[in-house]
């Protein structure tokens, strides 16, 4: 079903492979998930991309909660629903609770709703808005 | 160069004075923004939207400073050109740093990544995702 | 500021002028859109469209002023800021009143809301909502 | 397959099992649909989506007609499987032919065309489409 | 599972039968693909959407798996999962090897990223990239 | 005008300065565009993304003319403005013409009207367009 075939870590490429050692160490999970199995096609995507999520998903300015909490919020935004799920699982596993999901989804409805109201009545910027 | 004329207080009918009134009273401002005076033409959308943003965006399961970046993110995502000014300025009101905002952006920009790599290689959602 | 120069008739070519012509005695205007004038460097794809919004904007299962709104919506849920000027302005000029813009816009946002809920939650699609 | 549990109306909470009942008297269904039982969890959620679907979408400036088949198009712009489905079934249980689903359909496909045409080509606003 | 009824070539108008011989015909297939059997309900829709088709999509300025790869570019970032898989099997079709999608599965990822980047960081367009 | 100060070779950090100089050395430019000032608040991300772009921007499986295209043409899928500006501006020194440009503008609009009339009327996958 998927678009290309996943690759398994038997028949993934070396460069692919330390890559999938890599998750599986920092995650301590027996296997990589689906998504890296499809971009391991690509050696080079695949390190780009984990390593891009290891820098800016960890421990920062932002709780990783917090951070993990706005990607469901444009997981949804955009309609992904492969990104739904394994986001909010994360969400999930990093303790997010029901009733933070259901105060989440109320902010990513309301934004998505005044979003267009802007867009469609298109009033300027308030001038206390711009920064100097 | 707004798509409706925007209504100032005097012009406003009574029932978006009273909403005009609470939102000055319950933000302690002098004015409303622009936003607010465009609904104004629809007295009942212009309640319904404020009654829902005081009701979505105070206090409850999430911190509010954590709800007003989720509102960022998805207005980014969005491209909603007054949405991304107002309310990064509503964050930086409630204690935003420029670091917390810059990592806000980089999570955003990964999110919107990671979602088309998914939606063009649709990798089948795990079955450990999947809620029981 | 266009990304492409704007032709006026008397730097089109023929082919184009052609089109400018159709749209000028179909709209009963002196000059064209800055949208036309934009496509006219590619007299194939300013056809094809004039052609296709002349087949689709006009008379047939729906009303014209009905259609105008529904572009109208789209525009806004996209964010296209030209053609929601042009087609706001084409809605007023078939009989769109303020109070039915502004009803438009709310279901406008409603619908960005609830879509968004949708997507977030991923409830399955009712058995009866399925045709047979 | 849900991200959240469906709530049935045994399972849900005193709040929640009213909005539950409003609907069912409301639409004169015996059982509310899957999007408001993913909804039951957050009773407030719940209760203002449905509010706000009940003052936007019932008899107003517009037929509700106009306003089904409104949400419609924006459901098929934002690719909300869900939406498509349940709000398509509620144009039709209103009214909506099959032909008219089709010329609502070629209305969304075309402005979602001409959208980008603009937004790729950036023609400036004409003076006349600016309102006063 | 479609909105509409598939219409297959002994239940199409003879309209539609005429443009899907048409399709059969041009693209050496033995039947049209489900996406013209639900467009089948329009006959004027499924001609215009085909003759498009084949007048942009055919040789010109662009090489037809260029197109055809930006075809995919769009559904992706869309997130059309029927447009995702049909233009990714014509790709592959026209030529188009794994490593080419992979790497244009990396353009697709990182312009969305970059794109959201410059609509929440909102710089000012360079002078340089306006045309004079 | 910008969400945050653009940051001037004389006013960045260490860090961000030694990222100007790669992409000036690279690009052969006196000094860096807006984008790139924007995102000097933070040397990490700034970094990255220069890093990503290079390594996917370059040559590779594709030619760089052809990603160029396929940055514009989401670029104008997702409404950007900066992006849509700057990376057109981009493709044409790369030796876009405008006829190319325009049969571009055609794909995107085509792509972007027929991924709404699959979303909107959602045929089933065809059996053949699915990879073993």
């Amino acid at each position: 079903m998927s678009v290309v075939k996943l690759l398994d870590y038997e028949d993934a490429s070396p460069e692919a492979r330390a890559v999938f050692d890599d998750i599986k160490a920092t995650r301590k999970v027996a296997d990589v998930n689906n998504f890296w199995k499809a971009l391991a096609h690509d050696p080079m995507t695949l390190r780009r991309t984990w390593e891009s999520l290891k820098a800016v998903m960890g421990p920062g300015e932002l709780d990783p909660l917090v951070k993990e909490m706005v990607y469901v919020a444009i997981s949804a935004t955009n309609g992904c629903e492969y990104c739904t799920y394994s986001h909010t699982a994360a969400a999930r596993a990093k303790g997010m609770s029901e009733a933070q999901l259901m105060e989440l989804m109320a902010v990513v409805g309301l934004a998505n709703e005044t979003n267009r109201l802007a867009n469609g009545l298109r009033p300027p910027v308030d001038a206390q808005f711009k920064p100097a």
